[in-house]
């Protein structure tokens, strides 16, 4: 008998490339099941995740889902044994067991994203927020931000040639608020996200704040439907999957 | 005409070989020394610092001294360009000039270190913080720490064969707290340390706190004069130069 399970966990992107497996480069989907098969007598346990991040990218939620033999029904022992297997760049917060139809992938309702900036140089945030040494009019940023909401074309602001079918996504959030430890954040949810989508985004915006493009330039952005439109990408140490949602009703045993 | 300026800065530790200039490797004087040099015409610029760090060992208060020519005397542009210079690791927060007999290292009344724990894992403190995921009597801890205040010969508490004339260190602050994230702080303040003193204290401390040992034992190990009698060190990513004081009126311009 198998059970799936839903495992919430936050991964440091810094020494991966990217959350999938890669052919010649260490990845944090290999990495964790690489670990499950270790714990699973060595058969070998794939895991299923929420979405794709890429080189250097990091997660402060993540959740992947994997099926196990039911023998695995203490999942606290689980998350004890994984935990000290995995490096500490990866952490497991929860495991708990879902409905066989539950997908990591397929059933989120809402992704969120943050991105953090620092103005000021600080050695010990060299790989988690972006340096970014400039005045910003951060008015101006919320007022290009108010432009990505709603149902939109999102092809000016990812990356060409990816193999979806459509390029629509339902923004739900998008601004830009400073943390009391003077970062500056950006948080943007919808219900997907294109390849690249977040650091296109939040480039474009940087450029709104150095006051090199208007916040009224957006949608004229948007609407050209070409990557070259938008500027050029964020770097990926500031980029986090912030927050991934299901409707646990539907999905919880 | 040469004018000597101190340098106030802060270091991640992690990619260096410690502060102080290897054959080989790369550390954070030869970083600094490159910078500066590049700025002074390729002439040679020496840097002279308040103290070793050893590798991997951050700082999050550290001064070192240079004889600059007297035309650096805008120290507000010579930071600007020199922080432009060096690596995301490395950020200098202050220059100023001070008498010519001021030294960073000999002129230092106090120094504080900081050892931060974390008992949870945390992927985005992986080289910031020591993950130690066990049970800490605190109290005792504290109490042991107790044992190290005054003036001590500290041979147990240090490496072999160091090239100093007496191993007595006079201890003026010895105490763990938790910070409002959860770490858990070892803060231990004197005029002077020996080779990994702090490292070798935290390991032994810790020891009390697992119960191994009892916070009485602390007298005994220092009173054998040997570096067997302690634990093992505590590893270098918790550990950060917090502070380091001068008495300021006899040595600022």
């Amino acid at each position: 008998m198998m059970q799936r399970f839903f495992f919430e966990c936050a991964y440091n992107g810094t020494p991966y490339y990217g959350w999938q497996v890669q052919p010649k480069q260490i990845s944090v989907q290999e990495t964790i099941e690489k670990a499950l098969t270790k714990l699973n007598s060595k058969q070998d346990v794939k895991i299923v995740g929420c979405g794709r991040t890429d080189t250097g990218v990091h997660a402060h939620h993540y959740i992947f889902h994997a099926d196990l033999p039911s023998h695995f029904s203490n999942a606290e022992q689980l998350k004890y044994k994984l935990n000290k297997m995995l490096p500490n760049s990866i952490a497991i917060f929860d495991i708990y067991p879902v409905k066989e139809e539950a997908h990591a992938r397929f059933g989120a309702t809402n992704r969120t994203y943050r991105y953090f900036i620092r103005q000021e140089k600080n050695p010990f945030e060299v790989h988690t927020s972006t340096y970014f040494p400039k005045d910003l009019d951060i008015a101006a940023m919320n007022k290009g931000a108010e432009f990505l909401l709603g149902k939109q074309d999102f092809t000016s602001l990812s990356k060409l040639h990816t193999d979806v079918k459509t390029n629509i996504c339902d923004v739900r959030k998008a601004h830009w608020f400073r943390e009391e430890d003077g970062r500056l954040v950006f948080e943007i949810s919808a219900d997907r996200f294109l390849r690249n989508m977040v650091r296109a985004t939040v480039g474009t915006l940087l450029d709104v704040g150095l006051g090199k493009i208007k916040p009224t330039d957006i949608p004229s952005i948007l609407a050209a439907k070409d990557r070259g439109e938008a500027k050029i990408s964020a770097p990926a140490d500031g980029l986090y999957l912030w927050k991934i949602e299901y409707d646990f009703a539907q999905i919880k045993l």
